[in-house]
C-alpha cells in the first residue's frame, strides 16, 4: 500500500511518518492483547495511563524539557491558546508585547487585545511579512506580563534564526509549525506551545509546554478547562483528554526517536530545505517570498510572474504526485509544506521537477 | 483479529463498532486512492472537506435535525461546553435553570455559576441520584435564559424518560452519554450538545446542535472559538478542526444507518439493557443503583452487599472477558455502560455470568 502514497506537501494537517499510520493500523482493533482498540479505552485505565505517560516521558526526553516546566494536552489547538494565552498570563500588568510576523502572529495579537493592552513589538507586515525583524528593531514594553512571538510563519515561509532576547519578561511562543524540528533550551521559554497537525500528530489538541511559575493567575472567568493550573493540577485529565491524539504523538516521538532525535531532524530540515532553495536561487522563472536570511526550512514559498504558470506548475505537480502545493492568498504562488514526517526524497524530487518545468515553460 | 476482542464495559471512551475499526484501518495510510490518511489531509482541500460535509448530512438525517439548527463540531468535549453555554446563552437575563440529577449536570451548574445566577430547578441528590425528578417537581423560572439538563447520567445509571416542559424557556441538553440511541424531537430543544466518546467517535470533540436564533450574544471575553455565533459563521472551520474525529463520526453513522438507524437503536438499547435488568430484578445478591423509572438504558449501575464480593465479582468478570466494570467511586459497586456499538451478545453473556456468579457465591 505504501507504493501508491503521494508527496503530501500540505501546510497541516500534514504528512505523518508512514511507519506510524502502519503500526496505528495494525493495533486499530487490539491495541497489544488488550482486546480493544486506543480509540475504546478508558483514559482512567490502565492500559491507556501507560500509554499518556510514556508519551509524556517521550515528549519530555525528545525536547529536554526541564522540571520546572510542566507538559498540557489541551483541546482545541493553537488557536484556542490565543485565548488562553491572554486569560492566564496577562492579569500580571494587563499588559502584553506582541512581534507580528506573520497571519497567525496577527490573529494571536488580535485574540489578546480583547483581554489587556497589546503593544505591538515588532511587524513585518511593511513587506508583507518576507522578513523577520532584527533583536535592535524589537521594542519591549518594559511592564510587559509576556512577550509573544511565533517562531515559524507558516503562510510566508518566514522562521526565526534567533531566541529574541526579553529579559525578564517571560517569552511565549507559538511553535506549531517547527516544534520538534531542532534542539531548543526550553528553560528560556515561559511558554511553549503548538497545535498538534504539524509535527506530532493528527489535528484535535495543543501541546503546552508551561513554567509552572507563570500559572495560577488567570482571568475569573476563564473557562476551567483553559486554566493552565487547573490543568497541571489534573495532569491534562480535568476531563477526558483527546486520548487517541496523544496516542498517534506517543508513535510519532517513537519514531522520532529512531531517526536520531531533534539534532537528526534538524539536519534533515536542512538538507530537505535545500533542495528547494537551491532551485530558487537558481531559477530565472520561481521567486521566492521570504528574504534569504529569515527562510524557513519548514514552509518553502515562491512563485513565477504569472498566476496562470503558478497555476500550471500547481496542476502539473499534482499529476505527478506532488499534492497541495497551492500558497496561501496572502501570498499568492505555490507553498511546499515539509515537515519532520516528508522524506528527503520528496524534495529531492520536486526540487527536480521545479527544474525540469523551468526548461520546458521558460 | 476480531475474536479476540473483549466486551468493554468502559464508560467512556467506550467501544467503538468493530466494522468502523477495520474499515479506519483499512483506510489508515490511503484514504480511498488519495495517497494519503485522513490524519494528513488539508482540512481545506476537496477529499476532506468531502467528509466534512457528508458527516454532517448524514448527522443531520440521522437525528432529523431542522433546518432552523446548526451542527457543530467543537473541541474540548462536553466539558468545555460547560463553560461555552453560559458564556454564549446566559447573557439575556444573567439567570439560568438547571436540574442536578448527577455528577456532570453538577459540575455543569457549578461552572455556569461562574458567569450567571443559577436557579437549582430540581434535584436528585437526596437520594444520592438514584432517580430522575417528576415535571411537577421542577421549579422554573420565569426569567431563566435557558433551562439546562442532563439526559443520561452516566455514573449513577439514570436516564431521563421524558422531555421536561419549560414553556418559553430554551432547552439546553447534555446528551453525551444517549445521543443517538433514540429517535428525538430535535426541535424541542434550543441547544443539545455532547462529548462524542460515548455513542459517536473516539475523544476528541463536541458536537452542538443549536437553534441559530440563540447564537450572537455571548459575553465579551467569550475565547473566539466557543463563541457558537462564529463557529456558525466559520461552518466549525474557524481553526482546524478534529479532522480525523469527525472522519471517524462519519464512519459511525455510516455503520448506523446500516443497522437503521436510531429507531434500531432504541430497540436494541431496550433489548441489551434487559438482559442485565432481568438479572436485577431476579437477584438475591444484586442490588440496583438507579430506581426503577429512572433506569438507564446506557448504564447499568448495581452491587452486592458487601465490597469484597464487588471485587471478587470485578476480577472474575474481567478475566471472562468483560472489562472495565468497577463502578464510579461516587456509587460504588459496578457499572456496566451498553452503548450503541456494544453488541446485544455482550449484554447477554454477562447477564449469564452474573446469574452463574450469583450462584456459586450466594
Amino acid at each position: 500500500m505504501s507504493t501508491e502514497r503521494i508527496f503530501n506537501f500540505s501546510a497541516g494537517p500534514s504528512m505523518l511518518p508512514l511507519p506510524v499510520l502502519e503500526e496505528a493500523a495494525k493495533e486499530m482493533t487490539n491495541y497489544r492483547g488488550t482486546g480493544m482498540s486506543v480509540m475504546e479505552m478508558s483514559h482512567r485505565g490502565k492500559a491507556y495511563l501507560a500509554i499518556f505517560e510514556e508519551t509524556k516521558a517521550d515528549l519530555k526526553k525528545a525536547m529536554n524539557i526541564p522540571d520546572t516546566h510542566e507538559i498540557l494536552f489541551m483541546a482545541g489547538g493553537a488557536t484556542l491558546q490565543f485565548s488562553a494565552i491572554p486569560m492566564n498570563l496577562i492579569g500580571k500588568t494587563g499588559k502584553a508585547d506582541y512581534a507580528v510576523t506573520g497571519n497567525f502572529s496577527t490573529v494571536a495579537m488580535k485574540e489578546a487585545k480583547r483581554y489587556g493592552e497589546i503593544n505591538i513589538a515588532c511587524s513585518s507586515e511593511d513587506k508583507n511579512h518576507s522578513y523577520i525583524p532584527e533583536q535592535k528593531d524589537i521594542k519591549i514594553s518594559p511592564d510587559a506580563s509576556y512577550f509573544h512571538y511565533c517562531s515559524n510563519n507558516t503562510i510566508y515561509g518566514t522562521e526565526w534564526q534567533y531566541i529574541p532576547e526579553t529579559g525578564n519578561i517571560p517569552l511565549v511562543c507559538d511553535m506549531s509549525s517547527n516544534i520538534l524540528s531542532y534542539p531548543l533550551d526550553v528553560s528560556k521559554y515561559g511558554l511553549i506551545y503548538g497545535g498538534v497537525q504539524k509535527n506530532m500528530a493528527p489535528a484535535g489538541a495543543a501541546v503546552v509546554i508551561i513554567n509552572k511559575e507563570l500559572a495560577g493567575k488567570e482571568h475569573p472567568l476563564t473557562p476551567k478547562l483553559m486554566s493552565y493550573q487547573v490543568m497541571i493540577d489534573s495532569d491534562s485529565m480535568q476531563n477526558t483528554p483527546p486520548t487517541y491524539t496523544i496516542y498517534m504523538l506517543g508513535l510519532v516521538l517513537k519514531w522520532l526517536e529512531k531517526q536520531g532525535g531533534v539534532a537528526a531532524m534538524e539536519k534533515l530540515k536542512k538538507e530537505r530545505s535545500k533542495y528547494l532553495y537551491d532551485v530558487l536561487d537558481d531559477s530565472k522563472m520561481f521567486i521566492g517570498h521570504a528574504e534569504k536570511a529569515a527562510r524557513s526550512d519548514m514552509n518553502v514559498t515562491f512563485r513565477t510572474a504569472s498566476e496562470e504558470l503558478d497555476d500550471k506548475f500547481i496542476k502539473e505537480a499534482k499529476a505527478a504526485g506532488f499534492d497541495t502545493l497551492k500558497g496561501h492568498r496572502a501570498t499568492g504562488g505555490m507553498r511546499a509544506s515539509i515537515y519532520n514526517a516528508m522524506p528527503v526524497e520528496g524534495t529531492k524530487k520536486l526540487a527536480e521537477f521545479m527544474r525540469d518545468f523551468e526548461v520546458k515553460n521558460i
